[in-house]
């Protein structure tokens, strides 16, 4: 007596409603576990996140967990929601950082269906939701739309009112929180070990990060597990051999982590990440591949009522099996290269001069 | 002058004898790092091992680790004096998981031989082991038997008497532990996701977990290493080169938890494991293997003393690289189907409905 | 328009000057993340890490961590700065183990350059380093020499004056540290399961340890980078394939930790690494090998003021895919045997015997 319905086959397009609100599962308290083995996991060198001393000097009452660790985890709570079914992830926009999370912190996350459009083959579509992560006094520490495509179950369910929400380009500088408590007067080079301050970056500028990172099997599926998102695809190597990738995919997340720490040479002090303000995983990545990225620094903002810091908004490429040098041009007329895996327009914090 | 006297070869069979109690080494305290691992090396969803807040609501002092964890790191200490000689493990009973495991806790185990029998060939024997954990103050927290095929390194050494100790099929409803100070009367669907409660499993119900997880070599030889299991057929592949199998062999706890975190997604509300019946290790399995799983409902019971919660006796089977729905039956008169990696009957606590 | 100048592409040769201070960056809390992830990565059993109140009974305030972790964070902060342009690392000496390390401890490393020689080709040159790595209150935790050979970047800079140091072929007993308040007096064999204490060892005897342990590609790739160990070869297989080796090299101090960690079958007493006295990587390893490992008690010292414990010197072989016993000479006139991967002379602490 097999008995299905017990299984939650999650969402198909029909399901979501427009400002449906829903809250996912498994509230998570974040552990000086989690902190560790995202070390392990991507070589991230951040004082911030990884000395005590260095974060007290800067205001803050203990070392934050990296941002996008956080996010991560945060974000894998959607998953059996909303993408478990999802054809693609199309896109992030707005995400926001809104406050450091500290070990001893418990995230809890939801979601609200922002957008909704059938596509034209009748077969599925579009739907974009707000997710919101709070910590365990409900304040909210991180915030960020995005869009999956999504099959329809029953292939005669009624499209809904298409509704496509209105998403910033970036989050404007206006909106990018920084903590209250964090100080940068306190800042000292010598604990990143480098030299360059938010006036030496200058929009037009492109930094080639030198070193590379192979992803191994037990390195992603650690990663995506310890994030508990529960997509098959990450997972199920029997499953994907009959897959037009024949194995498993690489979570687009662990790609972001990677190409971040590999940023830390040539962006040092870009302490923290305040803003991710579009995203793309330009082609899907695979065990054995390695990972390099360059970044572009797009603008250079002030940010109102701090002269300690700034704001850089970067893109950050990834890509792999070949060093950034060697790619002329990452986009041509017919999409991406083929060995680009990542483009994303983001905004860092960084401490400005003369402060110190 | 090389002195192999200082290796403790660990016992042989003619070394047992009954009614010893053997203290195992290595006193453990359990820490964050380890319900990290955990989570990275299973996925586990269960917010009551990883979210503080949702265990405060139930009324417990902190978020209990994860049962298996518990049973891994206390099992894997007995490995050094009762299983590094041993030829087979033949099977489990009666193993109680009699209080929570919090982090700082420690953990020590040692073993009764409780039963003995040599085999006909007088080359090996079977030993029968009740081992039992204490916390630092000296708490029962787990209580097991195991049984073992050992080689004898003296094949003139004289039989034991043969004593074959009683053991229950199942660990009955009375005899289950559940913490006192937890009530699920403050219990909430939100933070497990999962709709169904103790009255909605019938016995004779199949449930196919629908998700497989590909073990990678590093996965469970860290997760093998994290319990201090030191087994060597799980790491040293050049040995391994020459055994039956040409390779390391996967440590049977590792498919248990495996299994236990895929059965999620149809057991969402299965909060704790109260006891295992028995348990087999079917088929071996190796690093490459995707692992599946279904669940029968054996049996629905009542726990005394408590209408928000009751016990449900369940088999949940293990399968690798096909799908459950495949296999018309997993034994025949050869014995268990070679995609057969686990055959575990055991009991959880899942809330009762009407106390939310 | 690329700037490469905010790339650190770190020392070359000329840049070193004598007696030169180098802080290293990355300031880094120990947590209990890291405790768990060191015994996940190499099995080690012994109970003075990973058991709190085995630790209160022999007088410290917590378990330590494990020497090794501590000293492989340490020297990871060295590497941007010291050895990232190395062709070689040539070798170690004078390292100490100042003061245990606890969780919630901050190390900060700097390095002094005390030697320099320029090779007679021109190209590249030697350096020596005395490192030392401080706690958040300043106290010096390690301190070591090692000395690698670095590649000129200007061949036409000029050679610096030959300054060898006087380097002592082990640390002398009177200079060993042992933590005051422990006292191996309350010590209990039952906790390391090991028999043997300092006067059982012999200088000449040889302990074959009999377990083998297979190095996954994760494995070493989650503790270098755990370790925030930068070095691009350990990471980049896209680069290593145009290498002589064609792969990703694994970091000597993995091979370390693993041949320590073997070594407890046959020394389960030697609580405390009090010195490393030397040190070869006699040839690279490589995932896949097995590593195997052999100690040869060297000499026994009684410690000044100390009846509870003494120190062994010892000499700890690793060597990779082949039982220790089957070679015969692991050097000939030509070197190392090519199996030999790890020639380590090291001093530990042992409990002498009649103090419990």
């Amino acid at each position: 007596m097999t008995n299905n319905q017990k299984i939650n086959a999650g969402r198909f397009f029909e399901h979501f409603k427009l400002n449906e609100v829903i809250q996912h599962a498994t509230p998570r308290t974040i552990t000086a576990g989690d902190a560790a083995l995202y070390i392990a996991l991507t070589g991230v060198r951040n004082p911030l996140h990884c000395s005590a001393p260095f974060a007290h000097a800067l205001g803050l009452d203990n070392a934050p967990v990296d941002d996008l660790l956080a996010f991560h985890i945060a974000f894998g709570k959607t998953v059996p929601d909303i993408s478990v079914n999802a054809v693609a992830n199309l896109g992030y926009a707005d995400v926001r950082f809104l406050r450091p999370v500290y070990v001893g912190d418990t995230l809890s996350t939801s979601s609200t269906v922002i957008g909704l459009k059938q596509n034209s083959n009748g077969k599925s579509g579009v739907v974009y939701v707000r997710s919101t992560s709070v910590n365990q006094n409900q304040q909210p520490v991180l915030s960020w739309v995005r869009w999956v495509m999504v099959h329809k179950k029953d292939l005669n369910a009624a499209a809904p009112e298409t509704v496509i929400p209105d998403l910033p380009a970036f989050v404007a500088p206006a909106q990018l929180c920084v903590a209250e408590q964090l100080s940068l007067k306190g800042f000292e080079t010598q604990a990143t070990g480098g030299q360059y301050f938010w006036e030496d970056y200058q929009p037009g500028e492109r930094i080639n990060h030198p070193s590379g990172m192979t992803i191994n099997d037990s390195d992603h599926s650690l990663a995506t597990r310890l994030y508990q998102n529960n997509a098959r695809l990450h997972f199920d190597a029997h499953m994907m051999q009959n897959s037009t990738f024949g194995k498993r995919l690489v979570y687009g997340g662990i790609v972001i982590s990677i190409c971040r720490s590999l940023s830390y040479e040539g962006l040092e002090n870009a302490l923290a990440i305040l803003a991710i303000n579009a995203g793309t995983h330009a082609n899907p990545s695979f065990a054995g591949d390695t990972i390099y990225s360059y970044t572009e620094v797009l603008e250079r903002w002030e940010i109102a009522g701090r002269t300690d810091a700034g704001a850089l908004r970067l893109r950050m490429v990834g890509i792999k099996n070949t060093a950034p040098a060697e790619i002329a041009a990452i986009k041509t007329a017919d999409g991406y290269h083929p060995n680009v895996v990542l483009d994303l327009d983001y905004t860092v914090l960084m401490p400005r001069k003369g402060n110190q």
